[in-house]
């Protein structure tokens, strides 16, 4: 998508060949900076740190961490060693084991030598491959976007409201909730976009905004707080949000918060969708509450702020008492029983596993 | 309550006996303030601002307000301009009027000389009854703590989640939410507040976290996106949050995000109690999402946070992209169905014309 009018992805290889680029997204919206991760290191900070996030991004990354490491060192047991330093990064989303796994057993059969190329070719086509999922759910998710338009009088605002970014930032390109929205904004839809804050690390206000702002996507920002009050009130017309790994069973995790617009999407007959790619369902797990782990990230995320001074430079706050603790638990749970529906790249379905089976009968176990 | 060990009210006489002070509230909890309000026109800036906050203590300020009001003109009407603008401070909270309301009633019947004085005694009337409703909370709450205690496992801790500020600091003194749980603290109750943050102002974690510290009560402060989490994992025995306003019907106007709580305990069956000081119930109202003026605040208040830097000054930071607009909602209404019990001075009751009337019977149509 757009950055100050340029066509833009997350990731891509450094314009030498040494090394893979990246956006700093600890850094948005405040300042658009770009870093070049040369080495398997520093591809497993990024993802650990945050400066790449969002399931599918978390995924390519790793893949191209790979190709960082195999051009180190190709060996057997350089190959487990970065498979499992990366696995180490994140717990929650399911697509970096997906990514990672897929690698390992294209590239396990190869002789050492042949490694660095292959693992290079794979790591451009889980980036285009993404491209294409969530092209797929544009498609998949537009014909919702559609029918609210067509219910509405003309010209109304069709409010959306979605929750973190499960935007192109999350992704290589376009993005997963937001794929939707932006093929509607493109077919002339006025759509209008209620983005949660997304406290703690304010993924929606730093992320997801800006993003929109860059592609000229009317938006307005909420406290987390705000969107049930918003039902309530008949200002929001659908939940669109992303997943970090859905059940077998439809269950999604998802960025902490979630779970509360999915009851109050609920209370006020609301349809609450979820974007979710292939490589996010996770066919091993029947129970997200029970099976899924949680990542618990820093009491500092909570505890500490950073924005800009009216000087323009960017500075941290503390803002709790000196003495006072915080938890910081990352995602949380949403059951399938308040999902309208998941938006696959290859349709709409139930979260139910009847629903999902139907779309990839492969997966289901006979 | 305590203040670095030293007990604290809100609101009081200054020791010239020509204004008021109260804490500056929108310094907490970086620093401790006192500010002196000699003015109506003071008076009604610290509720505007919210230096003082909290339906019980605009309340109590209101009627000190009209005191100042009275020094510097008692006629007829001088007192209407100040209620009318007092009255405009802020829309939601029922305490306001009902305070402003007791105090024109009473001085509007005296000579304009005798006003003065007899606002000055009104005004501490008002406080010190404060004092003792939430003292009659405190009585009618704690059996609901010690029931949790007397469940559990002896010396395990009970975990009370609470939203924005209705402790000391919303009050004149001791809280309404907060009664119960400063009650059980002092009996020797393992309580432990879970703390909402409380965007955008974040009243939980720079007052309601400050004064539990000052308190001596265990507690952890969480983004308002974990509660819903953390109640599916068990980690919540009771919700205990104040009001703003309570329709004779058990409706609850709060801070916004105390109705996606309520969800949230209904889902998990967690109860979910409202700390209800008569001044807060509005006996004219049947229908609170209908009825209920919900305020909108700044845009700012969304966009810009102010915290402590590294070398301890305070400083605001902007948070948004240049260019992305946001929302203030400021309080919500949970519907009475989602609300497990009120607390009143009186005691503990259903959140129904029903269960209210039983306690308050003066209050219902005949």
């Amino acid at each position: 998508m757009k950055v100050s009018g340029r066509p833009t992805r997350t990731i891509w290889p450094s314009a030498d060949g040494t090394a893979v680029e990246i956006i700093d997204q600890t850094r948005l919206p405040h300042a658009f900076a770009i870093v070049r991760l040369a080495t398997l290191d520093e591809a497993a900070r990024a993802i650990r740190a945050m400066l790449v996030r969002g399931a599918p991004l978390i995924g390519a990354t790793a893949a191209w961490g790979l190709w960082l490491a195999m051009r180190a060192d190709p060996s057997d047991a350089a190959l487990a060693r970065a498979h499992a330093a990366l696995l180490a990064t994140r717990p929650t989303a399911v697509n970096l084991r997906w990514a990672l796994d897929r690698c390992r057993a294209r590239l396990g059969v190869l002789p050492p030598a042949g490694r660095p190329a292959a693992a290079r070719e794979l790591a451009v086509t889980i980036c285009d491959e993404d491209v294409v999922l969530n092209q797929g759910i544009a498609t998949a998710g537009l014909p919702l976007i559609r029918a609210i338009a067509v219910r509405k009088a003309h010209g109304a605002r069709i409010n959306i409201l979605t929750h973190c970014n499960a935007g192109w930032l999350a992704t290589v390109d376009i993005g997963t909730a937001t794929a939707p929205i932006y093929a509607a904004h493109h077919a002339g839809l006025p759509v209008h976009v209620w983005v949660d804050e997304t406290r703690p690390r304010n993924q929606g206000a730093s992320l997801t905004a800006w993003e929109l702002l860059n592609e000229g996507v009317p938006h307005t920002v909420i406290a987390d707080n705000a969107g049930g009050h918003l039902m309530q009130r008949g200002e929001v017309d659908l939940v669109m949000v992303g997943t970090d790994r859905v059940t077998a069973t439809g269950d999604v995790c998802n960025k902490i918060g979630t779970y509360l617009k999915a009851l109050a999407a609920r209370d006020n007959a609301v349809p609450f969708y979820v974007a979710a790619p292939s490589p996010s369902i996770d066919w091993t797990l029947r129970d997200g509450l029970k099976e899924i782990p949680i990542e618990e990230r820093s009491e500092q995320e909570m505890s500490q702020l950073s924005g800009r001074l009216a000087n323009g430079t960017v500075a941290t706050i503390s803002l709790l008492p000196e003495g006072s603790a915080a938890a910081n638990p990352a995602f949380d749970v949403t059951p399938a029983r308040l999902v309208t529906g998941l938006i696959t790249e290859r349709g709409v379905c139930a979260a139910t596993a009847a629903g999902l089976g139907k779309l990839f009968p492969e997966h289901v176990a006979v």
